[in-house]
């Protein structure tokens, strides 16, 4: 048998999976990413994590197939991160050789959406499809694009930033600098901003009464989805109103890259049904009969583990 | 020395080429479509046009690697024909194994634009380059998508419809019957439509002294960027209108598979520099800057020989 390691790190914490080659999880590990140390210092820690889960499973060295791991941030060949959106490092550095010196093994590093979409290919959602695209709807948007069975990767590793498409020309004001992106209108962020700039106006409704009990008074976006599911009018209308731009946004793809499956996780994800009704009953409108034909919008399987299958999944890719 | 046969099949017209493994034209060629005849017609004629040619050049039917086929509409696997844009022809119909069984040699089809787009990756702009949009702005607009080297076919070889994508929604009606479609606005039609719109309210102006001297008084989307270069301030204003809508809808692309290259052909594209200035000053503030690092604008070179390049250069892809 052969065994793969899964890397997921985050600003926070570093998850780390022993899997073997038909995608089960053998062990599960977490540390402190603790990034101000220093990125040497992260990837000696690193090493040192996978050496330990090694020897307690007990493989030889040589069953091992390589680490993959994924990264916010756009990536380049798969070995170098332009930039690090989550840590104060220095962008253009070559993971995959920095980590392949420290532990002796082959590395692949992909951002971190492309990663979550391998795994769903992999072992998730989307088991099966060679022409699958990912997007995790959590604080940002982010995006995986798999044509032919291959993650899009672009030219500057930017491929799947779909959180930054322009789906209003001069609007909503974006964390980017720029407006009207695709993330500042349904991200939960994007939610949550929205409904705060209703509330203003009206509080005569479920959300406010949520909202208005909860210490700091800070709208979250599933307290949206939860008024709405409870049937409250102003709730609802603000779920319209995200899956309207969720399926314009969605449309656009389908005409790019004509995937059969998307897969649709992160946070806003969990809102289940109320969400995924709307942008199915929404997306036909704006999308060719062709691009809709067999098409499946589902939501992600794989959950917290996601990170650590799909930075596995590199190495098979 | 290998040789391939491309061909490009229009409405009105079938061009043939015959290309050495360099690229280059040893003859060119051209029938009638008649497709009024049916496919088995046409297409044993396209046989023999090409056996004609191979016996003029004195080729040995064991030196020509195969035939590549350009076509309009949606194409699967680089064989069947989903539908057929521009002929009286039954869909879902494998080009490919009935051309092959006809000539005897490997037939690839793919969609025309894709074609083109790879056509100027092997002999045009794009040489060189792995990951490249190629778009062609003319009745409509159509979209070929080069990742890692690779065509993006998709599903159900949808793959760069980009003409199609909603960018403005409830926006202006589209031939395909949705609303909004980036070729409604920024296609020769679109400029037409527009032109026609304003000129409706406003005679006063060189595009309108242009137009009515002509039978028809039919406004063509060159007129306009005729009149813009003379100077016309209501061409000139129609002009910025169109290149604003071609850098949202281009930036868009720039997010999803982001590219070194965007080569942009088509009769609009003939328009030159006000173009592709007004394209080049825009698209910026639609656009990440990780996705603009590097990114060359271009006009295709390849022109009427696109078609017949990029045919052949589906062998080779």
């Amino acid at each position: 048998m052969k065994y793969l390691f899964g890397i997921d790190i985050g600003g926070t914490n570093i998850k780390f999976g022993l899997l073997n080659i038909d995608g089960k999880i053998l062990l599960n590990e977490s540390i402190k990413t603790n990034s101000e140390a220093g990125y040497d210092d992260c990837f000696s820690r690193i090493a040192e994590e996978i050496e330990k889960m090694r020897v307690e499973k007990n493989i030889d060295k040589s069953d091992i197939l390589g680490v993959g791991m994924g990264i916010p941030g756009p990536v380049l060949h798969q070995e170098i991160v332009s930039f690090f959106a989550n840590f104060p490092w220095e962008g253009n550095l070559n993971v995959a050789r920095i980590l392949g010196e420290k532990t002796g093994y082959r590395v692949k590093v992909d951002n971190d959406v492309n990663v979550i979409t391998l795994g769903e290919v992999w072992q998730g959602s989307a088991v099966g499809y060679s022409d699958v695209i990912g997007m995790a709807l959590g604080t940002g948007i982010g995006g995986g694009i798999v044509a032919d069975g291959k993650l899009v990767g672009g030219a500057k590793g930017a491929g799947g930033e779909i959180g930054h498409m322009t789906i209003v020309p001069n609007g909503k004001l974006c964390g980017c600098g720029k407006k009207g992106c695709f993330e500042a209108y349904v991200s939960a962020t994007g939610i949550e901003r929205e409904a705060e700039s209703r509330l203003a106006v009206n509080k005569n409704n479920k959300l406010w009464d949520i909202i208005s009990k909860k210490e700091g008074q800070k709208v979250e976006a599933k307290d949206v989805f939860d008024a709405a599911k409870s049937g409250d009018e102003f709730s609802l209308d603000i779920v319209d109103y995200t899956t309207e731009y969720i399926a314009h946004g969605l449309s656009i793809l389908l005409h790019v890259t004509n995937p059969e499956v998307v897969v649709i996780g992160g946070g806003v994800a969990l809102a289940g049904d109320i969400l995924f009704d709307g942008i199915a009953a929404k997306i036909k409108k704006y999308s060719l009969p062709v691009c809709m034909d067999g098409l499946q919008i589902l939501p992600a399987k794989l959950g917290n583990e996601a990170g650590i299958v799909g930075a596995a999944a590199l190495l098979l890719n």
